[in-house]
């Protein structure tokens, strides 16, 4: 598979997508939970931001590579997407014009598609806030992009240094964007639940003023470690 | 006129600028579609960045060439400007200080002046935001400054990668900050107009779901560059 | 002293703190104000950002030193917090990794403590946000940490460029992050308050429509360096 | 495959390697030759920089995964090396410490692997230059690790934006990194001698004085495009 | 003239160039010595760097405008070259991909071009060196670029930060570029020549162990400004 | 002390020193090692780095605080070096501009100091190569500064993250510049040597070719921690 990275002037037209129950339940859980959940993996680095604040959206990936300044791909993949897909792109070196506007997420929202990722910069940004359509990018820029280059859609894809498959399920809020192989998204969703359980009855314990100290019984080892408690500065500079 | 650039010691009292509808006309447009409509030029840098969010200003460019560190040509500029104008400010060597807080804005803001657009520092931001007076800027940093050295005011300017006049007209918006030539404004107004009534049309087509891959009619074009539609990846697989 | 910075594996239980109309009066008049009040120094690196926005805090300062992208700190410190506090966190080698989420923060605000200043990264950005719990960091990651190797809670800490003692005053705001001794917090809080009194008085003249360049009595020091004023751009090339 | 990106506690013992008059081939005929020769795939992130000048090598991947700040991997990835086998290590997360110095290097060097590819830091580098060791890193830095968590060795690793499989040929020189397929490796060392070939004809054609637009027959594309030939600044302005 | 810039589809012929013997002398007293001498000015930003080392070269600028990732308009600037020539490079667009290659290089020096300042990647670097032809770029990046977009040659040009003409003297040095419009060369080049001579006997003066503060009489200013000098730190710590 | 970090307007004459034999110790052993010896601390931020390659040098820290883009107090800290002294200057906000270049050299190396440390920029760097004074710095800059605002010399001082007092031994080489306090140098400096002596132990023992993970018994804590070796990833594949 490895060696489809990267190839262009290809268009996938049937993908699997992970069932809606599980993308819903990842979606809700969110980045941090998530990326917990399967072993601190698949998280997207940490230059893509959202334009927007406090949307929190999960998605099957429709994987488009275009070339650096171009986006004639979006208008391929657009007819390749389902209500419930999120559109995640990358160029095939590094970009930040704009190449995304308020007029493609126009026709992707009539499609039903939930967002964009992209590792390259986007523009109307405010438009976009306006509408609703949730972005997470490299950069905001007005400026623009041509038509001239073929790049590939539903592709496997390197984009912010993770490697994803049309149809994974990708997570993205406030904290980062995070990717579910779509194999083990029915797992990763249960684990995240699970966790999320775990945390939510820890948050009551602390909220009540119990100390992680004590929840997580870190004082013995932080003594075996070699912790030591000194009444004060001038306690400490007499012992060194 | 390019020798006069990073001079200092020099005032220029009177400045032509475009007239109002114009510049109104270019500000209701926005950075993204001005740019397009005169052949993508005048973009400054995208470390320009607003301090604020939702807000798109357009006026005539005061220009103030002003020392790293040093301050003092805004209490000069101020005395230059009228209602309607947008000051545009650069230092003569890269320089992240917060040159300018609510007091200057409070002055400005008595004269009628829009906004400031600055590659440097600001600082008092959250005051500036309550105060509704529009900046974009390299940095905010409460970082002060000092008043010691001449700069200029009202001669060409490099700011952020552009060259600027003044009474060029500059816009800003959430996508960033574009300049447009006082003598070209008008023609680039008009096609500014022409563009975004072009895109209304298309965006009601697309929001009825229709694809740009017809009403662009790319779909020849993309053949006859090779793009090829495959059924699956292990299709695609079997074809390399 | 000097030599208590970096060390780790200690923990000081007892550190004094500022009075509380003193951190009151310094939260409310800001870092820029505070910032010129006390000389010009204190400042933390200006890539320490608000999470937040239009949030304004000041506290005395509990400090944590932790090793990179381990955050087992974090819960000794919870212990040594008083309401009032602000927890100032830095890594021993720079780090971006998200060490802190809402369990923590769900744990600090049962103890009162005011907000997080943290030269690493943050997650769960869009909760703590919602439980009102104010964040300066270096960044936004997803990517958690570990509970491994000692740090120290209450030594003296290089953050962002400054040294902070625990139980110095730290002020955030928009602008950033500023720090004030302990000893001297009284008298910045003194003279911050007669600057933005001073301050106060000038905004209502410039809002009336006055020059800077009157009030501050500055045109003869700008002639004395040689300040000329021209009429236009064409007098000014005709005199070169 | 893909799902084994990330995987941590494993290490392949065996692996395939291409043919060594291969791998001399790619070596000599450079990055960039490599580069356009499998069709411009490949090439890591140009944050990647030699430590040296003038060297430049080929060899097998031995990959391998360490935790951030923590090299105890190194130890266990020596063992797996073979002569002529070239070391890819990638954090799990961002980092920029000095994971590798001369003793590491000595024992690398008593197995004959050629050099070291890391997208995080290395230190003692005057030392690895004196030892003829070549390295290109993402950073030089004094900042030492810990041996205390699992990563992985010879599993497939994304490094610096591109995938690497153990095995495939990585091949390093001033103008940076890049991978090729093992499988695909003899197909790309010939492409590669073809093209180099191609331009020493070339070279020694432009050496003598002939133009790249007659070589090339560019000037009837250039006229169809609409490029445009003036005498002088002033005739460009009269057109205008 | 600031009409032009950014302008396609156009090549200048006849530009006029400064007299050999002024761009000589500029070369050999170097950058940081010339921008002294023009009063500061000139100077294109500092992420310019060399790809060699102890090089220092001085040409009349023919300057080229690329699209992002097309370096077609090389072919048509070499034409346009005469020996003494310095090649000025700018993207119509920030671009880091490698423009620039030993073939084109080559070409070059067939034509006496004596080197290139380009702000983007050139690759082939080590072969650069060898060949001896100087260099000075934003990148080193082996990605390579098309030849579909027309740019323009001689027209006027933003290039890291300042605004070059054809004909323009350009003077590089391991300091970093610095231009000199082609009217003020010869001018520039006497100031220049008096200050490195002027500098040559403080040198002297210096290397005898004579103090700054001396030769260049600065105690009087000092003491005014309020300087004071103490015993030890134990002294100031007592006065404040 | 620390209140004295960033104060302006003093000089101090005197300052304690190391023993020169200590401070050659850990010139000779270099950044990595003095680093590791001292429990790692005091190593200064990895932006500074050296404008030579080859040279490692030791000596005890004049600290200068200047002025951004004010070189003045130079001048006043040569007056205050010795033979072996090393400048360590440090501008009061964040300032890339050129502050020294080869006069400022000459009048140091008259005195005997030994190099400079800035975190900030230097100017004519190949004729400082030439003379043979070495430099780490965070920047080459043409861009030169004045002579207006008082700074201090010989006050502790921040500097690349690192508190330094004047009389530190300070160590730099190509793996960056690390501070050692004066009063633990000594002991500092024996640690170094011993870890020097067991690393050259194990130095020859690896170039023999034994491996690490025998050396430091470190087989049964990674079989411990959970480290499996498979024959190859099919195997890997079939157990997941």
């Amino acid at each position: 598979m490895s060696e489809l990275i990267g190839k262009t002037g290809y268009v996938v037209r049937n993908i699997r997508r992970a069932e809606p129950d599980v993308i819903e339940t990842l979606g809700r859980l969110g980045v941090a939970t998530v990326h917990e959940a399967q072993g601190r993996k698949g998280l997207l680095a940490s230059h893509l931001r959202p334009i927007q604040q406090g949307r929190a959206v999960a998605g099957s990936a429709v994987t488009v590579l275009v070339a650096p300044g171009d986006n004639w791909m979006f208008h391929v993949a657009v007819e390749q997407c389902q209500p419930g897909d999120l559109l995640v792109v990358a160029p095939s070196s590094p970009c930040t014009d704009g190449y995304f506007g308020d007029l493609l997420a126009t026709s992707l929202q009539a499609r039903g598609v939930r967002g964009l990722v992209i590792d390259a910069g986007v523009r109307d940004s405010q438009t976009l806030r306006e509408m609703g359509f949730a972005v997470w990018s490299r950069a905001i820029n007005a400026q623009g992009t041509v038509k001239e280059v073929l790049g590939s859609v539903n592709l496997p894809l390197l984009c912010a240094g993770q490697m994803i498959n049309a149809g994974d399920v990708v997570i993205a809020d406030d904290d980062g964007v995070v990717v579910v192989r779509r194999t083990e998204a029915r797992d990763v969703a249960q684990a995240a639940l699970a966790r999320a359980e775990l945390e939510e009855q820890k948050r009551l314990r602390l909220a009540n003023g119990e100390l992680g100290l004590d929840i997580y019984s870190m004082r013995p080892r932080l003594e075996a470690k070699g912790l030591v408690y000194v009444d004060s500065l001038d306690d400490l500079e007499n012992r060194l």
